[in-house]
């Protein structure tokens, strides 16, 4: 039977063919890959999942198995609304919906807002799932001009103004893929300027807690007088991405249609899941869990950053971050990571280009390593092989 | 701020408000509800849950908590292969994605193959839920006339003949609402009318394993022979909802664009939720369970079947289903149970009206119970109220 002719285009536009042909040469198990994006399998808080999963049947008994509300685990969303109050953006459980992960919140808007052509603007580089689940929605993309603190105010005001834009995606902290982190007056001013405009903003924080030095700074969110700012984050990297627990903050009259999206699209996220991150967020061992993520990853931050001064050519330059899991290299004007991926791989090292995270022209003398995820001995045996392969790239 | 202007007008379209105020009042606890579609709380395998919460951390470790890939758990998907093989239905693993639960394969078909104004073949009644999740995509309905066999073939022909049809979405065993089982000689020429006409065919069996008399019948997808049938099935209602665990069984030209379809909108499900579900299914749990899930359901049946011979007039006809979780009633012509409703809520009793599952004219006279999930004692009671108010509504 003739399928193709069956299936609507948008599934294309879902595919990003040459990413998927990247993450899969990263897969190769004799490869070093600094491609991914993974949170370290050693520090799962292992012993603490089987215990609340052992509690959250004794205690919540059939409710932890039942069919659900849409909205969310109505004990998480308390709580949720608790955290999210204490981190400086005041929330009531009714603002609050949980979803299978951060990234369900980005498709599910697409469901209640975008429109074919609908345009939303987003940091360049940017985050690819986010992009992934928007093109389900055959949006158009406008790239916001950003410097080293984030968008700049002036070109996203000028863009605002030319253009009718249904939502601007921002991450703010810990950029994936930059590192980077906007500054706080630009914060302030976002929320200004998109309040002006009226423009839905969809604030992306899965790394916010992940910080190794430096100060926390407010969420933009935490700025939000009109209501047009959502904020979404996740148990992913503070418990396990495998339990598939995130959420959403917003306005009322943004969660009402999104429980009907939600409904639609898989009737509500794991009960069972959902009560487990209850009792971790809860029972005090999120806050007691996060110093050895954050201890153990900044360790990892550090090796990296290290070997890159010892093992890369003058030419590479690059920004330590002060958290999150990226570190963002850029090359001299020229050279080009796409090509020298390859080259990689044939030495055993991955990483992802940079222009896999452009929306339109740019990275391509650019690269993300992730140093979450590889062991400190990977860390540097893959940073080692990546310098030899740049050195011998840019001629070194 | 005016968020109704940003907010995309297919939101509306998944909000089945009547539904939402009928099953808000069925929500009363006051109310003896026979109105949902919830298996039993006491059937669950809560201790079984626990034991495999804990042998999957002890066994799989951070397998069961990190990312996964999009198309499933490996080890559940070569399980599935293997128990839908047994069942009738020849499936390698590529041909199976794991989805949170079936909901999400009707929402996932709809993001790789249905465009606005697609045309969708439906029994008429049938699965709300269905509906929701293909409203989303703007997509039209077209009733196919059924009888108490099922799909009236010559029909559904003539509908395949006369009308460009995307997808053909059908219940074969104990349908939501109706209870019926289509008869295995419609069930072959469904699969080689559908075939002569190239026509997708969506499969649905979440109750098929809850038979409580009668023999098994072959699936549709048993009989596929040209690759158009899909089959869809979850753990739903043999292990638990709150997992939000299901699959989807189908040629790999289907399954390759689903995988991005799931990837964009959640990564993938919970793969903690997946791992017990394969110990589940491949430690025999499965099996060594369902007897005490099928022993409880055929006596609530009994149980609501004879205080409905006790309490109902004469005019109110039904069919004891041979399986599922619902009984389906019709009452005389003339008769509305969409005002019958308000008058059992009066009494204490709710129900869900015949028109709800109807995507045309039809079901104004019917209406639908739910036996699995009322204890025998409120089944009794529930029913007896019942009773007393269609006796009074029809006059008897």
């Amino acid at each position: 039977m003739d399928f193709a002719s069956k299936l609507a285009t948008r599934a294309k536009l879902m595919e990003l063919e040459a990413v998927g042909r990247i993450l899969k040469a990263a897969g190769d198990p004799s490869i070093i890959s600094l491609a991914g994006g993974l949170p370290a399998n050693e520090v799962f808080p292992i012993e603490v999942i089987g215990e609340l999963s052992v509690k959250v049947l004794r205690d919540h008994k059939f409710a932890a198995l039942q069919y659900g509300r849409a909205i969310g685990f109505t004990p998480l969303r308390e709580a949720l609304a608790e955290y999210m109050t204490q981190r400086g953006i005041p929330a009531r459980p009714e603002n609050i919906i949980v979803t299978s992960g951060s990234q369900q919140v980005t498709d599910l808007l697409g469901k209640i807002l975008l429109e074919p052509g609908d345009v939303v603007a987003v940091e360049n580089p940017t985050f690819l799932g986010a992009l992934q689940a928007m093109n389900g929605y055959q949006v158009k993309y406008l790239p916001i001009p950003c410097d080293e603190n984030g968008p700049i105010l002036d070109a996203l005001d000028e863009l605002l103004r030319q253009n009718s834009v249904k939502l601007v995606y921002l991450i703010p902290t810990f950029q994936n893929p930059s590192g980077g982190v906007i500054s706080l007056d630009r914060r302030k001013r976002l929320a200004e300027i998109t309040a002006q405009h009226e423009v839905l903003v969809l604030e992306d924080d899965p790394y916010g807690r992940l910080r190794y030095r430096g100060e926390e700074l407010p969420a933009i969110k935490a700025m939000d007088e009109l209501g047009n700012v959502m904020y979404t984050s996740t148990f992913s990297k503070l418990l396990a991405p495998g339990m598939r627990v995130g959420w959403l903050v917003a306005d009322e009259q943004i969660i009402r249609p999104m429980i009907s999206a939600k409904e639609a699209s898989d009737v509500h996220t794991s009960t069972f899941c959902q009560a487990i991150a209850y009792e971790f967020l809860s029972g005090g061992h999120l806050e007691r869990h996060l110093p050895t993520i954050v201890a153990e990853y900044g360790k990892k931050l550090d090796i990296m950053d290290d070997e890159m001064r010892r093992s890369f050519p003058a030419g590479a330059r690059w920004h330590k971050p002060e958290g999150g899991m990226f570190l963002w290299v850029t090359l001299p004007e020229g050279a080009n990571t796409s090509e020298i991926y390859w080259k990689g791989i044939e030495q055993g090292v991955a990483f992802v280009p940079g222009d896999c995270f452009y929306v339109a022209e740019g990275g391509e003398n650019a690269l993300r390593l992730n140093f979450s995820y590889p062991s400190p001995e990977n860390i540097v045996e893959g940073v080692k092989r990546l310098g030899a392969v740049l050195n011998d790239a840019l001629g070194g």
